[in-house]
C-alpha cells in the first residue's frame, strides 16, 4: 500500500476545512471537547484488534509495548478530557469595576489559538502520534487538529485517523476539526507549517526536523509558536558516596533504562558522569557486564537502526573513547545493540561529537579527575529534558554548586531514579532549554501541554449576560477564578 | 551631556555580571524579591524631585501625565511585589507517588530563565522602561534585569537606574542583578540579545524595532523567547444601532481617545469602522467638530514628530481619502495635529497603508456599505492590541459574526468605552495576535507578565526537606497549589 504525499493544493483544502471547523468547534462547551476525547478513545479500543498487529508490523515494537503504549494514549485522551472540563487551565482572572479609580471591569479567560499541525513521532507510534499528547491537548483548547502522519507508520496513523473522524461524526462536530494527511517529503511540511490559516505547530523528533520547523514558523508573514521536542542525551551524575554504598544496585537499575525499549525513548539516558576512583570502575565493571546479557532489539524502522549503527561506530571510533561492553547476544539485521563505552572528561570537553545523543540502547560514561571537572562538564551540556543526581545526603551537601548547575539544563531533575518512564501527570515536564526543546516555557506531557494552544483574551467593560460562561458572575461551569486577585470558585457576590 | 553606546566587550562584561548575579538572585524567597522591588519603589519617590523635570524636558510630556505615569511605576512595582509573593505564578503541581502503578512523586514548579535583556518605550519613560512593567515582573521572576536605556530619555534613564542600583544595595543583592547601558545604535541592541548569558528579552516600540530583536533571537545558536510589543491600530467598530441612539455621546468620547497624550499610546484608536448612513454621518462630523477644537501637543521627541507628520501627511495623501478635520488651534514646531480623516471599505481594501499605524492623534474613520463590508474590514486586518465594539444589545444580536470574528484579531475585546487606558491588574491582556506582540500568549500588563520569564522545572523523587520551600509537604510559603489534580493552600498529608 503506497501514500501518496499530499500535494499543496490538497494541503489548502484541508486548512481552509479546519479554518472554517475552527470557527464552531471553539464555541463548543468544555463538556462537549470532553466528551468528544473520550469518544476517540472509545473508537481507538474498538479497533484494537486492527491497531495492535499493524503497529507491530510498521514498527517492530513488542506486543506487550505496544498494549501498554496504547492504553497510556487512551489514559491521555481521557484525563486532558477531566482537566479540560477542570477547566483550571482556562486561567479565568476577573478585576471588577472600581468607580473611583476609574477602573474598568476587566475578565480574562484563554480562547484557543486556531489549527493546529501535529507532526507524530516515529518512537511513539500511538502517544505522540496521531491521537496522542500533542493532539488531545489541541482539542482540549478548542483548535482544530491536522495531523502529518509519520512516514514510518503510515497504516497505524490511517487507522487512528479513521477513528477520529468516527469520533467527529458520532458528536456531531464540523468534519473539518481533524485532518489527516501522508506526506514523506521536506515539501508537505513546509507547506503545512507556512500555511495562513495554521497558527501553531507540535513536533516530536529529531533536532534536525524541529529546527526546520522552527526555521518556517519564524520566516512567516506572521510568526506562529512551534513547541517541538527533539530529544536530549539526559545526563546522570553519579556521585562518590551514591558508588561507594551501591554501586552494583545503580549499575544494574542503569543497565535497565539504557536498553529499555532497546533505547528508543527521549528521555534514555546517554550520559553518566562520575569521579573516577574505585568505586566508578565497579559501577562499570556491573554496568559493563550487566549491558553484555542484554538482548539486542529490532529497532523502529531501518532509518533509526542505520543511524544507530552509523552513530554508535563514530562515537566508538573516537580517540580516547573506551568500548566498554557490547552485548554477547547475536543480533540480527536492523537491530540495535546495546553498548556502553568510557572516556575521561577531558576527552569529552575536546570533542563535541560527544556531547550528542546516539538514538538507541548505547550510554558513555565519564570519568571526572575531580569535583571541578564534574562541573565542567555541565558547563559543557546543553539543554535537556532530564537530569538526574544519584547521590546520598552526603553528596549533595558536597556538591552544591552541582546540583545548582545542573537545574538550569534541565526541564526535570530526578534524585536517586532513572529519566525513563514519564508519568502522564500535571505535575510532568516534558520540555527544557533548547535545544531539548524550542520554548522551554511548555511542556508536551501532562495537561499543562494545553497551554501551547490557547492565549489570554480579555474583556473589558461587557455585561454580565453577554461574557463567554466562564466569565459569567454566577460561574456557570463552577471553575476555579482569580477574582480581585483571590482564588475562589464560588460565584461573584 | 553624551551617552556612549556601550562597546561590546562593556556589554560582555554586563551580560557575564547579570550571569553571576543569577545564580544567587534565583535562590532568594519571594519574600526578598518583593521587598526589592518595593525598595526600587521608595528609591524613584525619593528622586521624584529631580526625575519629574528631567523627564518633562527629555520627553516634553506634560507634568500631571509624568507624575501619573510615575504613581502608575511605583503601583506596577508594588502591586507585582504583592503578586511576586502570593506565589500564585510559581504554578505548583504536586502528584504523589503512587506505588501501585510505579509512578514517583513529581512536583513542578516555575523556575525563572535568566538574565532578561529589556528595551524601554519612548512613550513610558517610566512604566515601559527603566524600572518598568517588564523590568519588574522579571525582578520578581528571579531574573536579573539589563536595560538598554531609550536614547530619546536618557537622563531620566540614569536617574531611574541609579534609585535601582541604590535598592539593590540597600536590599544586599548581588551588584549585577541590575545592568544598564546606553546605545543609540543598532549594534548595541544586537550585542545584547545575541550574548550567550541573555536568556529573555522585552521590548515595547516599533514593529521595525521589535521584528530585528525576534529574529536575532531566532537565529541564535540557543533561540531565546523574545516578547515584543509591536504597536497596534487599535479598531474600533460604531454599530448602527449605537450610533442612532448616541452618535454625538461616541464622538465626544472618541475625540478624547484619539488626542489623549497626543495620540500616543499604543491603544489609540486608530480606524473606526462603521456602516455608512446618517448616524455614521452625524458622528463623523460630531467627532471633526470636536478633533477641530482639540490642541495640537508636542511630541515626545523630534523623531517621533517627524514621523507622524510624514506618515500622516501620506494618508491624507492617498486617493479616496477625505480630511474630515484638523484641529484649527495653532501648532509649534514638534507638535502633533489632531486629525481625523475618512474612506469608503473599497479605499480601505484597496490600499495597505491605510491600514498601517499612524502614531500619533491621528484617525481613520471607514465608511462600509453594508454588513458585508463590515465583515470584510475584519478579515483584512492583522493582530491587535484592542478591539473595541460600540453597540447595543440589538446591534449585538445583528452582528453575531462579526462579534465571533474580532476576537480572533485582539488580545483585549472592549464593549462602549475606548481602548486608550490600561489598567495594572491580573485581568489585563496586553499583547495580541502578531504583528501586535510576538506572542499572542503572553502579556507586558499585569502580574501576568512574570510568565514570560519563568519556566517549569519537575523534581521527581526527591525527599521533602531537599525540595524548594514551594514544594514542601507542609506549604511554609502557604500558596496555592495543585496537589493530585485539587487546588489546595494547606499542608500536604
Amino acid at each position: 500500500m503506497a501514500f501518496k504525499d499530499a500535494t499543496v493544493q490538497e494541503i489548502d483544502q484541508v486548512m481552509q476545512d479546519a479554518w472554517k471547523a475552527f470557527l464552531q468547534y471553539r464555541k463548543t462547551t468544555l463538556k462537549q471537547r470532553a466528551d468528544f476525547m473520550r469518544t476517540i478513545g472509545s473508537e481507538m479500543t474498538a479497533v484494537s484488534d486492527e491497531l495492535i498487529p499493524t503497529v507491530m508490523e510498521e514498527t517492530h515494537l513488542p506486543e506487550a509495548r505496544v498494549k501498554n503504549e496504547l492504553a497510556r494514549t487512551i489514559f491521555q485522551l481521557t484525563s486532558y478530557a477531566a482537566a479540560c472540563e477542570a477547566g483550571h487551565w482556562l486561567e479565568v482572572r476577573i478585576d471588577t469595576a472600581n468607580t473611583e479609580k476609574g477602573d474598568p471591569d476587566i475578565r480574562k479567560m484563554q480562547v484557543p489559538l486556531g489549527p493546529v499541525v501535529v507532526f507524530g513521532a516515529s518512537n511513539f507510534p500511538f502517544a505522540y502520534s496521531t491521537a496522542g499528547g500533542d493532539t488531545a491537548s489541541a482539542f482540549a483548547a478548542g483548535c482544530p487538529v491536522v495531523v502529518k502522519a509519520h512516514p514510518a507508520h503510515p497504516r497505524t496513523s490511517d487507522t487512528v485517523a479513521k477513528a477520529i473522524f468516527k469520533a467527529v461524526e458520532k458528536c456531531g462536530l464540523p468534519k473539518g476539526v481533524f485532518g489527516h494527511v501522508h506526506g514523506a517529503g521536506f515539501e508537505t511540511g513546509k507547506a503545512l507549517v507556512t500555511h495562513p490559516h495554521t497558527r501553531a505547530v507540535g513536533f516530536t523528533g529529531s533536532y534536525g526536523g524541529g529546527k526546520a520547523l522552527f526555521d518556517w514558523a519564524n520566516q512567516r508573514k506572521a510568526p506562529i509558536p512551534v513547541f517541538a521536542e527533539m530529544g536530549s542525551i539526559n545526563p546522570v551524575f553519579v556521585l562518590p558516596d551514591k558508588l561507594k554504598q551501591s554501586a552494583r544496585e545503580v549499575a544494574g537499575l542503569y543497565a535497565g533504562s539504557i536498553t529499555l525499549g532497546t533505547g528508543q525513548f527521549c528521555t534514555n539516558p546517554g550520559l553518566i558522569i562520575g569521579i573516577d576512583n574505585e568505586d566508578l570502575q565497579v559501577f562499570i565493571n556491573e554496568l559493563g557486564a550487566a549491558i553484555k546479557k542484554v538482548a539486542p532489539g529490532t529497532m523502529l524502522h531501518s532509518g533509526i537502526a542505520k543511524a544507530y549503527g552509523e552513530k554508535r561506530k563514530a562515537a566508538l571510533e573516537q580517540q580516547n573513547v573506551e568500548t566498554v561492553a557490547v552485548s554477547e547476544l547475536p543480533a540480527k539485521e536492523e537491530q540495535g545493540v546495546p553498548t556502553v563505552a568510557s572516556a575521561t572528561a577531558q576527552a569529552f570537553f575536546n570533542n563535541p561529537l560527544l556531547h550528542q545523543e546516539v538514538f538507541g540502547p548505547y550510554s558513555l560514561v565519564i570519568r571526572c579527575s575531580d569535583k571541578d571537572e564534574l562541573l565542567q562538564v555541565v558547563s559543557h551540556l546543553e539543554g535537556q529534558l532530564t537530569c538526574t543526581l544519584m547521590a546520598t545526603e552526603k553528596d549533595i551537601q558536597t556538591h552544591t554548586e552541582l546540583v545548582d548547575m545542573v537545574q538550569d539544563l534541565c526541564g526535570r531533575f530526578i534524585h536517586n531514579g532513572v529519566p525513563t518512564g514519564v508519568r502522564v501527570a500535571l505535575s510532568m515536564q516534558h520540555g527544557g532549554p533548547f535545544p531539548a526543546t524550542t520554548d522551554s516555557r511548555f511542556t508536551s506531557v501532562g495537561a499543562d501541554g494545553i497551554k501551547r494552544w490557547v492565549r489570554p483574551l480579555s474583556f473589558q467593560n461587557w455585561e454580565d449576560h453577554l461574557l463567554p460562561d466562564a466569565l459569567k458572575n454566577a460561574n456557570p461551569l463552577g471553575i476555579w477564578r482569580t477574582i480581585n486577585d483571590q482564588l475562589s470558585n464560588g460565584a461573584l457576590a
